[in-house]
This record gives structure tokens, C-alpha cells and sequence, in this order.
């Protein structure tokens, strides 16, 4: 049994390669909401969003993000209308986002919410958010705090990072199907996928139930590196560690989890690398990692299940 | 300066002649809104839509409702997802369904949302709702009482209707662009355009100060015949007419204003009902009323108000 934490893009893929190669009862998803945020009287949760259409076979691939065969004609009218039309809301995203308002606003949990949009999207493995309750990533810059979704997409990064907090975490506790994952006797493994360890990682690790059982497991925790060959594939997860004075490389990830991870998955590009990132008390497998096909991602979650298993070994 | 009452699709062609006929200081479009309803968290107006978007030029001609060059995606996905799919909403339709209810929850009344709607489509004739109070049309039938949106669409207009009501409206004010158009010295005729006299024309009339309005005028009260040929355009008009024991015809319309209206416009094919509709104590005007084409919209128009300036003499 494995659980895996997921942020974003990168996330869903590896949390994809993983539903391939494991049975339902045997992985448990649990992905980052602290860029949840409303918008137009909707609940977006963009990381649930990436996890759940990957997992349906619904996403983008070209695009990267959002829905295949999507359209922008409610958007381009919003913005004809003088709407809010800085954050992109395709037309097939936005029937999930009414559902998912629709499910909560009728008394549901974010957990029961997404477990019933898994269902009708024919989804069978566990996808739950970190949490029930609200946690929000804030940037701090030297234009003040911005909500996560106000840096990242109507600011695009832009304002460089002073900070990252996660508002609300200290109260909020880890959603059942997630706390029931870190309770369980046959876990054998905590997976972080390549997503960003500053805003896709920390905020799960921030519920305390989540960051305390993290501390203390008693299983390998291993993450895949989403930096590769000193750029990350996909965001600002780079500049995040150059701006934090990391080195952007496995390196800097090993050092910024300091202690958090037993080991890493590195990209062959960063093969000569690995020595140094062992000297930082983390193991390395070095591996193709960058995923373009769904074998790719299936091939690279089993080496890395593998990984895990040879350091509980 | 002219008063319009217009309802759905085809008081919208007729609103639309009258303004290309009238500057914009002499006309105000009284639109009826007790089919508006509440849906998925949003304020949907379906008259005043149909009126922005052919005065908009936004209307699609084909379909007969709604935007053209509309999509259907997010419905699509609504429907796979289990949401509540009976009422169509395109996806360009949506956004001024977003942007109405982003603006009354603001604070907006429904006449400011309306003009604001107005402002960002390039419309510079006064559309207003009938009221800024919520009325709600609702239709008796032998499986109960139903709000009417769940009869006309969900239901098809299936159920008989055994009566019609106006939940609200002994409440109701009239919007603050109608009742100074009522009471404005220089208010020249009232138009009632071709549109269901019990579904969009008496919700309009059933606020007080409409009502009282038009029952104490001055001037000539000229009414569009929405039968044509023993048929109605649109929609369930000649069904509700034959239910009452009407005969479905210029002369049933006329029967059924019973004083209220001084004058009908009926179509050439109607011609030799003009005398029996005359001894319904109603003036007539024989013309084509069918209108397919904007020089249609504004020919009948201008007939019509030529027809109620003769009137008034």
C-alpha cells in the first residue's frame, strides 16, 4: 500500500504512472489544496483538477493542463462582458468546478466532494485532497502577501518569492482517506511525485497530522526530483530554490527536504550529480524521469516502488 | 417615447425593430423577469438575455434562442459528471449568467446589472426588467404547481395547464426605468409586443404599478398579435389560449385583453378576423407580422407605432 503526495502537472503524471501499476485498494493520492481558491462563486482546486483528469484520461497533453478538446467561449465572453477573466476557465473545467461548488455547498466534504466527481469520471483509485478544511499558500513579495493563484497566474510569477506561508494549516487536519492511509499497517511506502516542493509539497506536509506522521514514519519516504538538468520541467520551482539560495539541481532538493526524504529519484542528466546528493544523507536512483507517455510514467513508477522497496530492505 | 412589454423571442425581434426606429432617449423596453429563476448558483434571466442579445446583434437567427455561434461543452461535461443538465446553457451564455449574478451579489439591483450588461455589449436603448422585486411565474397543473422553467423546459410543456400565477408579484414595484417611462408627460403609446400573453405579457401587467399603470393610461395601448394563422410563432401561446376555451386567433387575443389593449396588429393572414376582432371592441391593423429579417423587425415597427399615433389622434 502506497501513498503518494501530488501537486501539480508533474504530479498528476507520476500519480498516474502509479494508478497503472498498483490496484485500487493499493494507493492512496493525496494531493495538494492550498491552491484552492474561489473564483466567480466557484471552489477551483487545480491540483485535484490535474490528478483527476489525468486519471480519467481527460487532460490536455499538448496544453500541458486543463482538458483535450477544450473551448474558451465562456472566457471570451466573460472578458467581453468586463468579467473576471484573468484566470482561465475553459468550458469543459468549468462544469467540474460547478459540481464540485454544487457537491459542497449540499453539506459535502472536499474528500466526499472529489470521491463523487472520481466516480462519474469513472475514476477507481483513491484521489483525495490533503484536507477537508481551508489551507492557502500565500507569496510573500516585496508587493506584499498574494493569494497563490493572484502570483502564479494573474501576476505569472512575476514578483520574486521573499516567502511562502500556508494559511490555515496549524488547524487543519488531514482528510480521512489520508489519515486513514498513514495509519495503516501495510503501508510500505510515502511517494513525493515531481511537483513543486515549495508550493505543492510543503503546504501537505503542513497539516500538522500529515507533517508529524511524515517525521515519524516508519517506511522509506522517497520523491522524484522535478528539477532536471538544472530547470524544473514545468513552473517556478527553479527559481524558487535559486531565490532560497539553493543550488537548482537534485542537490538543492535533497538539501532543502534535509532529512525529510530517505531518497531520490534523479534524471540521467544529473548522473554526476548523485554523489553529491547521497552526501547530503539521501540514497538516489538515477533513472529517465522526465515523462512523455504514459509508459514512460508507468516505467518510471515501478523503478521508483522498486526504489523504495530496496531501502525498506 | 414609447413603453415596450416584451417577453421572450419574438417580443425580442419587435423590441428590436423598435429601436432601430427610435433613438435611444425614446424607448424603454420593459422586459418581463418572472421566468427568471436561480440555477446552479446562478441568476438566470432568460427574456432579458433574449432581448440584449438580439438588440446585441449577439442572437442566433437559426436556433431561434440564445447566442450564436454558441457551444455546448460545458454542458456536455456537466451531463458526464451527473450535474443537473435539463437546462441548456451554452457556453457564451453562461458568462453573462456569471457576470448578472457576480453583479447582484455585489450589491446591484437587477435593473443596474441589466444596464451594466448593456453598457459592456454596446447597447445604448434602455432595457429594464419589469421589476428589480423577484416575481416568479408559476403553472398549475393536475401533478401540482410548478415553477415555470421546470414546466417549459424540463417538462416540455407537457402538463395541462389549469392556471398560471404570478408568486411575488402584489409585492413587486416596477423597475425604476418603468415606472418613470409610465409616468413620464411626454410617453407617447405602449407597445405589448408579440409574446405569450399569460406567460410574459400578465406577470408584467400583474405589478401593481404596471398594472394600475396601463389600466389608468392616457395613451394608446397597441398590442403585436403573437397568433398568427391559428398558430403561435413560439412556443406554448395557442396551446394555453385553446386550454381557457379561446379561440386560438387575433379574436381570442383580443377577448382575452378584455379592454385592456385599445389596439392589435394582426397578420395579413388573419385579415378576415379583423371585423370580429373589431367587435371585440379592439382596433386593428392588418399587415405582415411574421418577421424573418431586421427590415421586417423595423417595418412592423414603425407600422405599429404609425398604427398607435392614429389612435391617439
Amino acid at each position: 500500500m502506497i501513498l503518494a503526495l501530488a501537486g501539480g502537472v508533474g504530479g498528476a503524471k507520476l500519480a498516474h504512472g502509479l494508478a497503472r501499476v498498483l490496484d485500487p485498494s493499493g494507493l492512496v493520492i493525496a494531493v495538494n489544496t492550498a491552491d484552492d481558491f474561489r473564483h466567480l462563486g466557484l471552489h477551483i482546486s487545480p491540483d485535484l483538477d490535474s490528478v483527476m483528469y489525468k486519471l480519467a484520461g481527460l487532460n490536455d497533453e499538448v496544453r500541458g493542463w486543463g482538458q483535450r478538446d477544450e473551448t474558451w467561449q465562456f472566457m471570451e465572453m466573460l472578458g467581453r462582458l468586463g468579467g473576471e477573466d484573468w484566470f482561465n476557465l475553459g468550458d469543459r473545467d468549468l462544469a467540474i468546478h460547478m459540481v464540485r461548488t454544487r457537491r459542497l455547498m449540499a453539506g459535502e466534504s472536499l474528500t466526499e466532494a472529489t470521491a463523487g466527481l472520481c466516480r462519474t469520471l469513472g475514476i477507481e483509485h483513491v484521489i483525495a485532497p490533503m484536507s477537508d478544511d481551508p489551507v492557502a499558500t500565500m507569496i510573500e513579495t516585496d508587493d506584499g502577501v498574494l493569494p497563490f493563484q493572484h502570483w502564479f497566474v494573474r501576476l505569472r510569477c512575476e514578483p520574486p518569492v521573499c516567502g511562502v506561508s500556508f494559511e490555515g494549516a496549524a488547524e487543519a487536519r488531514p482528510s480521512p482517506p489520508v489519515a486513514a492511509a498513514l495509519a495503516r499497517d501495510d503501508l510500505e511506502a510515502i511517494v513525493l511525485c515531481p511537483s513543486n516542493p515549495f508550493v505543492s509539497i510543503d503546504p501537505v506536509a503542513a497539516v500538522p497530522g500529515i507533517g508529524e506522521a511524515l517525521a515519524g514514519r516508519k517506511v522509506p519516504l522517497v520523491a522524484v526530483s522535478p528539477i532536471i538538468g538544472g530547470a524544473a520541467v514545468k513552473g517556478p520551482a527553479a527559481d524558487m530554490m535559486a531565490q532560497r539560495g539553493l543550488p537548482v539541481s537534485p542537490v538543492g532538493v535533497a538539501r532543502y527536504y534535509d532529512g525529510r526524504i530517505d531518497g531520490l529519484v534523479i534524471d540521467e542528466a544529473d548522473a554526476k550529480l548523485a554523489a553529491d546528493v547521497e552526501r547530503e544523507g539521501v540514497k538516489t536512483l538515477v533513472t529517465a524521469t522526465l515523462m512523455k507517455t504514459a509508459d514512460d510514467e508507468a516505467r518510471l513508477a515501478e523503478e521508483t516502488l522498486a526504489f523504495a522497496c530496496r531501502l525498506s530492505g
